[in-house]
Order: structure tokens, then C-alpha cells, then sequence
């Protein structure tokens, strides 16, 4: 049976990457997307998601809105390093139409836990911002959360530095307590952070693949991803092209023979100099029960054939 | 043929059960013990080197003073809170006779370097406390430093919190300046940080089997170590028992297969609110050569076997 796929974004570059994976892979049906803050603002997320899956050819794909700020805070507004990085419209600066349809009046929280009511162990989750949505889910229904057959969730870096500062990663800073809520909650999850994303990197050489297709889903994605290339080279020249955050996080969620975990029980440093580092939790260290597993390798050349083979397929 | 095993210690509780591990395996010849400072004072840690190998029936092994501060500082004082650990005099508040010999009058440093070029392939340099000698031997000779054939430190804590602070381990933040010169030196190294060894326990029931051996040596070890234990109860409860962290390194220095390794190229925070934290460097993330290997799983049944198989047998 196909599985079913919710991807929770804030829909940026790499999110857009992650959207279109999805929807080049037969393994999955991407039955909505849930929309969060973090790239951008929550509107513009949405904006973009219902945008990108036109452009794509997949207008069927339903958008629900999420909650638009963390629950330890009264808002959320884009740090100017991170709109360098995706543009101020999250997509690189590069114009596409509006899409013809709205965004669904459910929220996603609900439709998380209709999904996994419904779908159950057939489902995969796949948060790739703030986790602010599946916290809240948790809270209003843990036991269904529980029922969500795969969580895998782009954010942290357990054995690497973080990359708002030394210790924490974008995603996980957004909202600490939703992170360390899903951490310690018993629900299973893995974690894909910059331990392997960092290492999964792609370069002008692939992109013009995509412009080369004459396609206008070709040149969009080719264009805005340059734009990612180009912040790339001047915030981590010494990676020589973009990490593939999002999409690697969709592809171990359908193949997870991709990475190479650690079983190990995570939690997020919510008091002190270290606030939104993801690290083990002692206090479990010898529970022989691990409910979280963490991306500590990646088949890098697998990887990259499969991300190239769906989506440019998909924009050809 | 027979491995050359250095031990380089700051001889407390946990040191001293290294010592016993080493005599205790027959795949090793403890050639000599390298006197560093942390636990205790340098001189402390010499003393209690050469009395407790006259007590364990192996007045051979010689014992050279290494350097007795970080190369950073002017002094070293012992902590209050690791006095507490080890005992004002290192072993437990156990009063046992001084050795009949002295110290080398060779320096570790040199030791080390000459050994290095004697046995190369076939010495094992295994560190336990600050790695202030190594730094400096390999700032006087890097390409002897590189000839060793397995440096296995206990160091570090790379998924789990420190025990310093949040973010640092004890041994490293010491001297993180000689450990990050050791990670980034090219010099192979794998690492036995708090990752695995707060997962191997003992506890009294192990101790009562020392203590029932009723001969001097047994006494001794069950006394010490019971020290130990009560300390971790009180710091750490939810462990039931006192980490065995540096005969894990010794155990795992002879029997690589005891533990699971990844391969990541280390540094050491150095700058900022995370001074002494053991990390992946991102700057050799994707360098396909890791000269670091770091433990993040042990197979805890068959350590503690070994662990006290051979340090009964050597008390008996």
C-alpha cells in the first residue's frame, strides 16, 4: 500500500526541494501539507506551498495552516540572516504565480490528528521547521500522535555544531519546548540534522541539469535553488554548494536504509548558555528503551542519484 | 606478539582500576605509567601509580612525571567538587603504603617519544586524564607522536551532556587546547568519552566479590571503589553505580570490538560559552579521510565480564 505523507514546512528553498521529492516519489502520496513559521512568516509558507505544487502540476495537494509563533512567545519575525538565505519571499527571489486555489480552513493541527486516526502506521510526518504544530497535537491528543507510523524530522545537530550559533540549529531554535516535548514524549521519531545534511550538498552543475529541461518548473527550480548555492558560498564556502536539508529528510522518511542511525533518547537544553542544543538525555542514557533515532551517516552518492532522478523527472 | 601499553594518568579511583584492567590483561605489557594532573595533583597521581602497581604485585613498571598544568595556565589546583569524587588523596580516603621506588627521572613527555619510535605499530598509548603530555610531545616530535600505533583516550562527551558543565567533560576541560591539538593533528585517535562510558556501572555487589578475595589487594579495590560509588550516588542517582570510564579506555585499547565507533573528525570549542566541548569540525565534515574514531555504543555484558574477570583474577 502507498504510505501517506504529511510534510509540516516553512516553506522555503530547501522546503520547496522537499515538496518536490515528494511528489516524484511513487512510494508516497503527499495527502497535505501542514504550514509553520521559521524560513518565513506562516502566510508566506502557505503562500508558497500552494504555489510550488501548481507550478509543479499538483494543485490536488490541500495546504492547512498551522499555529504561527512558538507557544513560549507572543509572535514570530524573520531573522535577516535567514531571509540572505531564502529570500524575502523564501523562494529566492523568483516570481511564480499565485495559485488558483485556497488554503484549507482545518488547521493543521487537527488534520495531524485526523491523518493519524485515520492512517495510523501507514503514515509518515515529516516536520521540516518548527515543531510548534506536532507539540500541539501532542498535547491535544498524545495517544493519537503515538498511532503516526514514522516521524522523521529535518532540525538539531547532535554530533556537529549548530548553524544559528555553535550549539543550535535553525529549526529546533524556533520553538525548544515544542522539540523537546516531541523528544521526551515516548513517540518515535528520527532525526535528520546537520550531522548528515551538511554532507548531501548540490552544486550549479545539477541545477543547470533542471534549466536545461525548458520547463518552467525546470528554471524555477533551477533559479531559486541557485539563489540557496549562492548564500551557500558565502556563509560555508568550505562546503563548496547547498546542504539538502529538507529533501534528505523526506527521502529517509520513504528509505531509511539511506542513513545510518544512532538509537539514542534525545532532548533539547531548554535553560542556560546552550538553550535549543538536541543532545541525549542521561537521565535515559541506560533505558534499554530508544525512542529516537539520529542521522549520524548518509549514502551521499545514492542520495543525490534518487534526488536527482525524481525531481527532475517531475519537471521535466 | 605482545602489545606496549602507556598509560598516561591522573591517578584516582577510575585510573586505578585501569591500572589493575592493564596488569590484569595478557594481550598487554604496561611499559610504563605517564603522570598527569586532574583527579589529583600531579605528584599525588605519582605516588598513588607507584604504590598501587607494588600493591597489585608489579613494582616493574616505571613511572615518569609528565607536565603538572595546562600549557595555558600558571598552576593547577584540584576542584573541590572532583576532590569529593576521588578523595582528598585520590584513592578513596584508602590509606595504603608508599611504593619502595621512585619516579623515573625521564620525563613522560620523552618517554612517550621514545617509545613511540621504539615500538610504533605496536604501542598503545592509552590517556585518562588531561592530555597535556601528548600535546607537548606532539609539538616536539608530531611524526613520532603519528608512528603510535592505537591512542584510545577517555575524553569527551560527544551525544551526551558533560559532567563539568552541560557541555564538557572533565578530562577535556582541563587543557582543551592540548585536546583540540591532538583531534586536529592528523594523529589517529578514538575516543571513549561519557557517550559510553556512564554506561558501564558498578556497583557493590561487584565490589563485595573484590572485597571476599580477603586478600590486601582485593580490600584495597572494594574500599576505593565503594568510595566511588557512594559519590555517584550522590551526584548522579539515576545511575545506580560509578561509571567505569577509564578501564572502558583500557578494555577498548585491546578489544576495539568492545565498543561501536563513528568516524568523525574532531575539534574542541575553544572560544565562546562552550569552551571544552568535543564536537565534529565542520570544516573536515565531508574530508573522506576521519582521523577519529568515536565510541557511541558498548557492549556493556561482555566489558563488565572482562572488567571483572581480570581485575579479580590480579587481586586474588
Amino acid at each position: 500500500m502507498t504510505k501517506k505523507l504529511i510534510l509540516d514546512l516553512d516553506t522555503g528553498i530547501d522546503d520547496t526541494l522537499a515538496i518536490a521529492y515528494a511528489l516524484g516519489s511513487p512510494e508516497v502520496e503527499l495527502i497535505g501539507i501542514a504550514g509553520t513559521y521559521g524560513n518565513v512568516r506562516l502566510e508566506t509558507g502557505v503562500r508558497n506551498s500552494l504555489a510550488v505544487t501548481e507550478l509543479l502540476g499538483h494543485p490536488e495537494v490541500p495546504v492547512y495552516p498551522g499555529l504561527d509563533h512558538p507557544s513560549t512567545k507572543d509572535g514570530f519575525l524573520v531573522e535577516p540572516s535567514t531571509a540572505r538565505i531564502h529570500g524575502l519571499n523564501g523562494i529566492g527571489e523568483v516570481d511564480i504565480p499565485d495559485a488558483k486555489r485556497a488554503p484549507q480552513t482545518e488547521s493543521a493541527v487537527d488534520f495531524i490528528l485526523d491523518a493519524a486516526q485515520t492512517y495510523g502506521d501507514d503514515l509518515i510526518y515529516v516536520p521540516t521547521g518548527a515543531l510548534t504544530n506536532i507539540a500541539a497535537a501532542l498535547a491535544k491528543d498524545p495517544v493519537a500522535v503515538g498511532r503516526i507510523g514514522n516521524i522523521t524530522l529535518m532540525g538539531g545537530a547532535l554530533t556537529v555544531p549548530g548553524n544559528v550559533n555553535a550549539w543550535t540549529e535553525a529549526n529546533i531554535s524556533q520553538d525548544p519546548e515544542a522539540a523537546d516535548a516531541l523528544f521526551r514524549s515516548g513517540v518515535r521519531t528520527t532525526m535528520i540534522g546537520l550531522d548528515v545534511t551538511l554532507q548531501t550538498l548540490l552544486t550549479r552543475k545539477e541545477t543547470a541539469q533542471w534549466r536545461a529541461l525548458g520547463t518552467p518548473a525546470g528554471r524555477f527550480l533551477a533559479d531559486m535553488t541557485d539563489y540557496y548555492i549562492g548564500a551557500y558560498g558565502r556563509i560555508a564556502p568550505h562546503l563548496g554548494g547547498c546542504g539538502l536539508h529538507d529533501p534528505l529528510a523526506v527521502a529517509a522518511s520513504i528509505d531509511p536504509t539511506l542513513v545510518d542511525t544512532l538509537a539514542i533518547n534525545m532532548m533539547v537544553d531548554l535553560e542556560g548558555p546552550t538553550r535549543g542544543r538536541t543532545i541525549g538525555d542521561n537521565t535515559r542514557l541506560n533505558d534499554p528503551v530508544k525512542t529516537s533515532r539520529v542521522a549520524v551517516g548518509v549514502d551521499v552518492p545514492r542520495f543525490l542519484k534518487e534526488f536527482m532522478t525524481r525531481i527532475t523527472a517531475l519537471a521535466a
